[in-house]
């Protein structure tokens, strides 16, 4: 005799776990459908370079990365992106842009298991690809907002944004590699601020930037017209960031109309070390983490082999997602139960059972072998509405017998008549 | 510059490919929730040793295995029925029987590419564990049956069954321990008759015994009358397998009744080794291999440290089940799309594409740069019927105009008229 458990920061989702589940993936996949998304279903094992180029410091320290019998070095999938930003380069870069796709599946983190973080988890998400414009901005946002929305969170949640491409110019203009820059905004995502601009401050060696960026990463709250005005100060002309500024503006505005809940803060810096452009995380007041998040990376196709090509995209986390809806409402069928009451009855029982979920009832088969004084009660307690008893007499007559668990009012009647009589009596 | 393959025998599903693996999975899905089966998403990785304890040789020399930070022998699953067995001990054992349980998700085989055969693939499987009834065998046949005839393929699928227990109870009689039965059973499910039958001969030393054995492996597809006629020989008593003959032969009179194409094949084995009775697998005549398959596997869960608990179940191959399936339906709801002529129509265009959404229409927003004149003929041929135009004069007026892209008819309208406008045009 042995013993198993699931592997440490994993588990099972059943009955109705799953159906929670089940249902943010529905909603989902309805949502993103309406707006012209297609689905692509990759592999949730990938070549771990695919994941390891570019993913970030803490992604390439949390992966689940082994060789199969061939020395492939391998890894589960951290996030879903990277094998989109693959599979887009192989199948779709001659399709009409934008290329609209989504996705829903699990990613893995070897990551120390607590409140909202497993080791297995789920994602949804979309990718928009080919689309440098506003208004691809405003649609990938107007959907995120939507989805949740539909879970009835959209008064609850905030929108955090932000605009990566400020740092990014700003370092650009000063020759910081890529590498470097990655790691300059790891320690600003893990709020290692001061270490961070001690950094930046070796290589420009220009107090007036360093406090300039200081001073922009603590505005974690930006009105409007602050941001307006901070547009037009001086070391925003010089540094060349203006126009970056004014896209949050623009974006901020549309946002306002629409009347989303939504900061601005430009002391945000996301994990994964491929944006560009703008960032943005959804925020609920029940969790300490972000429940959804995503952003631009204009760079990320070309990176790994693709045609230059503008992109961005969000996922959302299902299971924290969860975390923060109270209550899910999940419709059930009717149930019927058909009992049998001699061995002779299986075939009449499995004809019936056919026949009345093809009219979208949901039917068991009762194989208990106990008398209707105890099987009745007994369905009626797990929410059965309706019982059919197939006894010798009725079976010789071709007949059965309907009752209702709740009226406990029943009748006999003949077989063909099974249908219409369920529905009077419901 | 860097180019990444999918890993060798994974593949990417995107847009048809991928609604195709859905509509097997929500058909699937509806049609065993009316049959009462809740679902379990158990982890894609799991302990090696779920899976190596009673998986069967083939499976075991197959699996992707790997060793996780702390040391863990991690697999990923080959199969998803030891996930649920598992599972259930842990979560559903004091519930009520039968319990009735469905999955749907990847499963990985380290094996040969090739038609039919992937490394990472699809399984859509359901377990009724706690019922020893033929009435639960039964439900599992006409479940699968019925999963095919939803599919279109009722009429060329033949189900071909055996009853496993006829060579355990041999097997056990003549105390054959449980890893030699395995090994005997793996030659005989590759065709290596001889080989298994050597081996019994050694053990048992009674040529009677082997010569029958030899005999019903033979028995490839076997009449009703045939199998009647066997259950009465008089080997038939000595070897005490009258019931379990008989048994086939109640269970092929039901199958009968209900105009299922079946065939009983006594030389019949599956790869896995923990069944026990009723085995099955379903067959095409368009490929050469199982589209899906299943048995009774009464000792599994006290295997794994349960209460001893019979239980029967299957898996359909997604892949393989599409490969067999000609032509898949799949609607489309209409598509609309949203043109704005200037960029300071992008707050009405999201608004107007809230609207249509809600009311069920797939609504794309254009962000390409051209003419109308480019525009319109483009969303033509992609299938769009619909566009809605927001110039300047139109968003100075509150109005906007909408084109039926088949029959070129517009009309400008006001905004609060778009929702019945379309529905006129459609």
């Amino acid at each position: 005799m042995v013993g198993f458990e699931t592997v440490r920061g994993m588990r099972d989702y059943i009955g109705l776990d799953a159906e929670k589940i089940r249902y943010i993936e529905f909603t989902f996949r309805d949502l993103v459908t309406k707006y012209g998304y297609s689905e692509i279903i990759p592999p949730i094992v990938e070549e771990f370079q695919l994941f390891a180029l570019k993913g970030g410091e803490e992604l390439r320290d949390t992966m689940y990365v082994f060789k199969d019998k061939a020395d492939r070095e391998l890894a589960l999938r951290p996030e879903i992106t990277p094998s989109v930003a693959r599979a887009y380069i192989k199948y779709l870069q001659s399709s009409p842009k934008p290329v609209r796709l989504f996705y829903f599946g699990t990613v893995y983190r070897y990551d120390e298991p607590q409140y909202g973080r497993y080791r297995e988890f789920r994602q949804a998400g979309v990718e928009m690809i080919g689309d440098s414009s506003i208004l691809a901005d405003l649609e990938i946002l107007d959907l995120l907002y939507n989805f949740y929305d539909k879970l009835g969170l959209s008064d609850n949640i905030i929108i955090k944004i932000n605009n990566i491409g400020i740092f990014r110019k700003i370092m650009d203009k000063y020759n910081i590699n890529d590498s470097l820059q990655e790691h300059i905004l790891h320690l600003i995502d893990k709020n290692k601020i001061n270490e961070a601009l001690e950094i930046i401050e070796n290589v420009i060696k220009d107090n007036t930037v360093v406090n300039f960026l200081h001073d922009i990463l603590s505005k974690k709250d930006l009105k409007m017209e602050e941001l307006k005005s901070l547009s037009e100060i001086e070391e925003v002309s010089r540094l060349d960031i203006k126009n970056e500024i004014l896209y949050l503006y623009q974006l901020a505005h549309v946002l306002n109309r629409l009347n989303m809940n939504f900061k601005i803060d430009l002391g945000f810096v996301r994990g994964l070390a491929y944006y560009t452009g703008l960032i943005f995380e959804v925020l609920h007041p029940s969790v300490q983490f972000s429940i959804a998040g995503g952003g631009r990376y204009d760079k990320l196709i070309e990176l790994y082999g693709g045609l230059p090509s503008p992109a961005i995209g969000f996922a959302i986390g299902v299971e924290r997602t969860l975390l923060v809806i109270k209550d899910i409402k999940i419709e059930e069928p009717t149930n019927i139960v058909v009992i049998g009451m001699t061995e002779d009855a299986i075939l009449t029982m499995i004809l019936i059972s056919r026949i009345l979920r093809k009219e979208g009832y949901k039917v068991v088969l009762n194989s208990k072998d106990q008398p209707l004084s105890k099987l009745l009660p007994y369905y009626a307690s797990q929410g059965f509405k309706i019982a059919i008893i197939i006894g010798q007499q009725e079976l010789e007559k071709n007949e059965v017998t309907i009752r209702n668990l709740n009226t406990r009012k029943q009748l006999t009647i003949s077989l063909e008549k099974v249908q219409e009589a369920i529905k009077q009596m419901l």
